[in-house]
């Protein structure tokens, strides 16, 4: 297992909206629309969620680190929050959406100019308690991974009948779904 | 859930090979080569298998069914027939030859311009007995899908560590690992 590396985290964020795009746009709705059952996510809500986390999440709380450090408590993330961003929207908006804003937070990352020491740098999660600005940044990352296992796995479920005898050896039908937010 | 759709099941197959080239190429070794443990895959392991897949598995499987039916049984899946995909090649090489086969593939299946009563003849698997053309055109994005969920996976562990007490959040990480084949 490799050690949280900044250039690694950043090469991944940099792709996981072009992964999405290549993926999603333009795929009939059956698969981006539909969900696992009562209150679980299509691939479009995830979307929406992915979007409300750049917006509310990652680089305001690094920043928060770097200017506070465990003096102030990250805002509490609401799980909720993707129900405004996807209103009225379309797929190919919202994919549209979270590449823009993934590139923007990427380039104020760059920006920081973030030396090791920086990323040893201690906050404050509301649930948590301390964390370093290193596992913040990590988590980021593993986050996209998260939800990109979500989406493969409410996709798989919509052909779980069409598959017949082979669902017993296909792993993601196996996924209990435990996917939870950060 | 949805019926299994044949243009559905072509649109997510077309896309795959963009969405693994958009999240891979060129990403730092340490996400593409390291693999969950012993006797575990990679994603660079995984291209393999979905390029031998491509090669040995769905259209030969498919023709066979409309040649054969019943009759023929399908030869078994060599769940290590990636080890010889892989030797000596690149995982640049290995995203470019999947999403050529994969081209290839899809157009000799539009080509065969299968009808619903195509769809339901039925073709023999060496361990799962009957199945139909529809179930193995539906397994085919299926695997697909958990294949990603597997990538998904193997990527998100490498930060396992990286993540402090976030992990217990990241749904990604409490996966068991269930992946399975063809």
């Amino acid at each position: 297992m490799m050690e949280h590396n900044l250039q690694h985290t950043i090469s991944l964020l940099t792709r996981t909206p072009a992964a999405l795009n290549a993926l999603l746009r333009d795929l009939p709705e059956t698969w981006t629309f539909r969900n696992e059952g009562e209150n679980t996510w299509s691939a479009f809500d995830v979307l929406g969620h992915l979007i409300h986390g750049e917006r509310t999440d990652w680089m305001p709380r690094a920043k928060l680190v770097l200017k506070f450090g465990e003096t102030k408590t990250f805002e509490s993330f609401d799980r909720r929050g993707h129900v405004r961003e996807i209103q009225d929207k379309s797929l190919a908006q919202l994919l549209d959406e979270f590449a823009r804003l993934r590139l923007e937070n990427l380039d104020e990352l760059r920006a920081l100019n973030l030396r090791r020491e920086d990323l040893e740098r201690r906050g404050r999660h509301p649930a948590l308690g301390v964390v370093t600005l290193s596992e913040l940044l990590a988590t980021w990352a593993a986050h996209d991974l998260t939800h990109l296992h979500q989406i493969s796995r409410v996709m798989a479920h919509q052909y779980r009948e069409g598959v017949g005898p082979w669902s017993a050896y296909l792993g993601v039908l196996q996924c209990a779904g435990h996917s939870a937010s950060s």
